[in-house]
């Protein structure tokens, strides 16, 4: 079982809160606490034996925390999970086979595509796929149909791979954290659109990718992971864009990992991360 | 102040430890437990404010503790540590460089050298270099020679920076977890001499270095940190060679930060490392 | 066009041989030769248009080269291949992937393994399997059966996905620098089984993978690309496994990639890769 | 030798050229050529033995090669170069160690600091420290001082290894693709000042840092060579300077040796490396 706690500072709060596994039994077999020394914040994860009765635990655990604290204890089942496509195949592709070969650390309940084109790969693994396309319509409606359509699933995380639509704050701002995106670049650098073609014309040697939580703020949100792969002159662009298909999947699936086990904390707009 | 504490299991071990922290009035801004499962060894890294009654608060904290409880407490002043060298300049020119510029973390004594082939840099940087040669006599005697000159420095780690003498167990067994190597090559491939030779005859595409203590058992001692670096086919032996020099130095960088930042647990054959 | 010339030294080779392009109306786009001097051997590689009378500029080119050359041109069509497995997915999978979205520079013809583990994945991308048991049956009949399927192909390579079968020096010996094998370590550490149990028994910090063209000497075949991934303490043998599928599929790709660019020689046992 | 050949597209170019070099008994034993396609720009690099009458051969050469073609053979023999420093040492120090022990592939003449603070590292290795302050006077003094300095040695290149002035156009453009900076951020992210805080607000999980050649637009220049580094969560600002010291110096040793190798065309803004 991982036990995620976020809170300020309290009196013996690292020992109140180890006694409490202590009396319920559970044995740890690892513990992480970081204070951000500013603002006096804690951050703790520990790994122990599951409990039976687990609202009991959590509610003996809040007596000895302070009343800001957020507490969170995850079996080691699966996340839920629905994803969101455009049109580019590798990062579906890599989740899909993890899912497949149950190494992706949660479940795939669904895509949801703005166009068709992926709707074969996805079918063939036997997810169901659902198309929904944002042409000719404001984007309250593609978001309203795109509400009705989640409806039907129970989901934790949204995972954006390569998803090429920007999603209003009011669909972001019910799901604070919960929103996973792969960004087609080193972020900050070449932020927006086209980061190949920039990164090729001012002759970089290295391009990456970024993965992080999604936010109101494009490309701003609080980052999980980054990567850069070494490209040289006689890349083309479309050798760059084949470079960044394959860092961007192996960011997205590192980034994955580090969520799906519980080990990213939200703090402000960086991440803390218990690896 | 790192405290490091390795012990069997105790009734709410991690509770009592950190109270005693609390009465102490030391706020913790880290901790790091990991429990190897198989032997139920627990091993506790806790970053606090310093204290000033050290005495007191250890021995406080063993009451609370298991009998067999191995315990340090570090503030965070320098090692002081002696490198033993022999003719190649790469890792100890490093180390001086590191230590003149007040960031290797340790203050380096002196250097023992068994050619005088290094007394040149050394002196360059005003640390005292020791010629003791190893010719013409048995290893009893040139140890011998080394223990003596020893005497004269208070330090807690020798550095072999590319020794090329094997030291005797007896030697080693004063000093368990407290000499660290660079060995040349990614062990366990190509243990013993020549590695870059053996490289460049099979035609690998990497290469490698390792930090690791120093047992009896040679170039068997528990591994700290590795690294690799890429060789291609136009890499001629020297290529390679002064390619190896550079993830060497590199290496043994990166292992001595980890062991001075009190981040290094050996246990068996094996480090536990909290990075 | 892909144009690679393994040759002794001859007169005025590079120009004669770059002449032969310019007779032929060829604009050369790239050109790398290297000259492995202990034993005067040429190997040159030149990217340039494709001609339609490839048979005619070939007759014209041996007529400028020594009598031992060896000369391919190869226009940038997809090489044809089959994979062997036996039940892990991952490799396979990757290649399936790759084909299916046209990235692998190759055409998968078929899967033959001998277990029927891998039929699902490899059938729901259309790819014909073929279950060929080694069980209770001698090599030769097992390996004859295996002739038999693939004489239904027409194909230029063997992939060899984590087929843990080893093939007998005749079977490899009709197939010289056509088979490529992904091998479970950074070798030369750890040859042989179980390299991850080995390698968490002696608490290595990186662990590998090796992508190389099989001999009939086990594990010692020309190394074509290798590549390292970090590993830590906490990490129990099952992540090591994990953390070497990742990097063994990844190093796979990037040798398949290699050679289906035409960008690898072989010479003796090492590899000679234009990158 | 290393000859480096930039030209337009002229009729049977390689031919023509390594027709040279076989007319003057010339062994080769490497030739790279690359076309940027888009302007028929051709870039050649031949290492061969070596010739004495080099200036017979350079004509010849020329004889067989477009009117606008570049033409430089060297020497093995090292570069000559200039260093420019403010107060930061880790560059310096990495390249004094590197020329003092023969590996650096060029020759130190001297070190000009706009502070005093990095004379006595520079004078340990015996290399002469000139003092020239920007303080107090316009940039014309201060560069008509520098200039008056560097007509006491002659030099190829000058390497700015943390020197936090901004030199003039004029300084620059008498120096064409002679000037090879560190800049410490992976650019284009974080341009301008103080980039690691920056990238700690930012809550980036890597850092880098490029090296390019200057030109008159600020960090605009061709880049040579780029890398990355991980930080995390617990990494203050000064940890993230410290991670950037070590990857701008080892950003630095990387590119300096591909440029004194010979290894680097300047095509507009892009760099062309035959590593």
């Amino acid at each position: 079982m991982i036990t995620q706690i976020t809170c300020s500072s309290g009196e013996e709060l690292i020992a109140n809160v180890t006694m409490e596994f202590t009396k319920a039994k559970l044995r740890i077999s690892s513990i992480r606490e970081y204070i951000e020394e500013s603002e006096n914040r804690h951050f703790i994860r520990i790994e122990s034996d599951m409990i039976i009765s687990l609202g009991k635990f959590l509610s003996s655990l809040h007596k000895v925390l302070p009343q800001d604290a957020i507490v969170s204890s995850n079996f080691l089942s699966k996340k839920k999970i629905v994803v969101f496509v455009t049109k580019e195949h590798h990062c579906l592709a890599d989740i899909l086979i993890r899912n497949h070969t149950n190494t992706l650390g949660a479940e795939v309940q669904a895509v949801i595509g703005n166009h068709e084109t992926l709707r074969d790969i996805t079918e063939r693994f036997g997810i169901p796929f659902h198309f929904i396309s944002h042409e000719g319509k404001p984007k309250e409606e593609f978001e309203s149909e795109i509400e009705r359509c989640l409806l039907d699933f129970s989901y934790e995380y949204i995972v954006l791979a390569k998803f090429m639509r920007i999603l209003s704050p009011e669909f972001i701002s019910r799901r604070v954290n919960k929103i996973i995106n792969i960004h087609h670049s080193f972020l900050p650098a070449f932020v927006g659109a086209s980061p190949y073609k920039q990164a090729f014309q001012r002759g970089v040697k290295l391009i990456g990718a970024s993965s992080h939580f999604v936010t109101s703020d494009l490309d701003e949100g609080p980052i999980i992971t980054q990567q850069t792969i070494a490209i040289n002159h006689a890349n083309k662009i479309n050798d760059i864009v084949s470079a960044g298909a394959e860092v961007e999947k192996s960011v997205l699936a590192r980034a994955l990992k580090l969520v799906f086990e519980d080990r990213v904390f939200v703090h402000h707009n960086r991440t803390i991360i218990f690896e």
